[in-house]
């Protein structure tokens, strides 16, 4: 693999790699407007091989019928694709190189939507440095049963090159698909900083909301509530700006605290996860963000009592 | 009143003000034992009017019938007595005064089973030190229905004079009446000292158990979970420390560790709260203790977050 990382073909071939509630939005969205989508799923795998996947969006609802769903079990069974897109949780991280690797040709891109840090390093490690993307997915989005996936604001993905910087074509291109997929997508230069942005609002919502159990309504209806998820921003945007990331604090604690107060009452995927006694995302989330602030020596104990907790409720 | 306060009287009027489960439990075992008890009631008035009072206790079950339960609405309707038993939730601090004036004579001494840190000192400021005295219930105890109160484990009281230090009969008088009552009950000279005791349960285990509405065995179910306990103790210690009160740290730590595993899937009365949707006791038992220590200098950063995450989820 050259340094300088290939273009992605026109019709590329993609695999979803955990087709959970993001995966399958996603990969639905793709396969809707005609792309070569091929899913592998767990759960869900009978539900939708029988009745197909069912969008509720407020983008839209529809169905993809199980004639037009490529639904898989297993990685064997798959086809060698283009594009892999990862999205099973982090907690399964240590089943990535099992699932992904079989679906490598050598040109293959891996671009990861998965929450939290250190995500594209872990693919680096496994996969190399150029085939690896990052995507931020700012999205509510909630499995609501087998095959069925309710939508129930935004849906924006910015992504990014993990190593090949402007000299890489892939993120404008992966850009285009998700755009005319009725999918916005935006590039950006900066993946660390996007990054550190959406866990501005992963760590108070997912961390508090999850060790809480209190959804995103509940916890900033109250003075008291509101101002532990600003001190939890205030220290999250201090880790970030240890790590060269610059968020302007006033605009960055409103602008996660004003659209949180239009999603209702949202359940973050973390306190999902702790209702149905599965382990909470606590170490690309909390952990590994709070481990960077550590190291370099900035304050952050809010957080660290929140990824206590959520290492308590965690199954 | 002189400085000296007097003794109680050989069989003294008791008033119990805030018969929930704590002073029902205690209450109803004086008037069991043929005390002259007279129980100001709220919530469950009609209920223990028509039916008594039911306990249904691991140190014996029994039922005090209607006719033997001297049930009050108002505080003027009661006699005025020679103890007052102060059981009433901290929340409800600021109706003390209307509620415990009318049942004073000149002599009459005011003991509170109340929970956390202020308690003794707020009496005071209202009625006068020489009048208080301080007890601290160790006991598992709930409300289950309308007059019916469970009792699952412990129940030991240590009661102890505010200001009239050894010189004070009324302690030995208080420990003689329980006793005698089938209740345990110490005399304690260094009342702060048992105070900051039962904090060093009631803050992790009342305050996290409510903050991540865990019940007392799943707190300490997982290393995480046993370690913010342990945590959350250490600072209690420490807090102690800074107002004169040494209690030793591995000794203290096991000790609310090792029996709470004894106790079952216990609900703390905060956790109770929370789902109830009542107002949580968080000043008296978080913020009284955040605030000494504090005031000390001592650094105390998990408690601070569980004080300000118990504020966001008190009604």
């Amino acid at each position: 693999m050259s340094l300088l990382p290939p273009a992605l073909p026109e019709r590329p071939a993609i695999a979803i790699v955990g087709a959970g509630a993001l995966g399958g939005y996603y990969g639905a969205r793709l396969a809707q407007h005609g792309h070569d989508v091929h899913f592998l799923l767990r759960r869900d795998y009978d539900a939708v091989r029988k009745n197909g996947l069912g969008i509720r969006s407020w983008n839209g609802d529809f169905t993809l019928p199980p004639g037009q769903v490529q639904a898989y079990r297993s990685p064997s069974d798959m086809p060698k694709v283009d594009l892999v897109v990862v999205t099973i949780k982090t907690t399964s991280n240590d089943q990535i190189d099992a699932l992904v690797r079989p679906l490598l040709k050598e040109t293959t891109a891996i671009l990861t939507l998965q929450n939290g840090l250190g995500n594209e390093d872990h693919l680096a490690r496994l996969f190399g440095p150029a085939r690896v993307l990052g995507g931020i997915a700012f999205v509510c989005i909630n499995r609501v049963g087998p095959g069925l996936i309710e939508h129930t604001s935004h849906g924006l993905i910015r992504v990014g090159s993990f190593a090949g910087g402007a000299t890489d074509p892939r993120p404008a291109q992966i850009a285009s698909l998700f755009t005319a997929s009725h999918v916005k997508c935006e590039v950006v230069g900066n993946l660390l900083a996007t990054r550190w942005l959406k866990l501005a609002w992963n760590i108070p919502f997912n961390g508090l909301g999850a060790v809480m159990d209190l959804t995103t309504d509940r916890l900033i209806a109250t003075p008291a509530g509101e101002s532990l998820v600003r001190t939890l921003i205030t220290e999250v945007i201090a880790a970030a700006a240890a790590e060269g990331v610059t968020l302007p604090p006033q605009q960055t604690i409103d602008d996660q605290i004003n659209p949180t107060r239009g999603m209702g009452p949202y359940r973050s995927s973390m306190q999902v996860d702790r209702h149905e006694g599965r382990p909470l995302e606590v170490e690309a989330i909390l952990g590994e963000p709070l481990r960077r602030a550590k190291a370099k020596g900035v304050a952050v104990p809010l957080l660290e009592a929140v990824y206590a907790m959520a290492r308590a409720v965690s199954a």
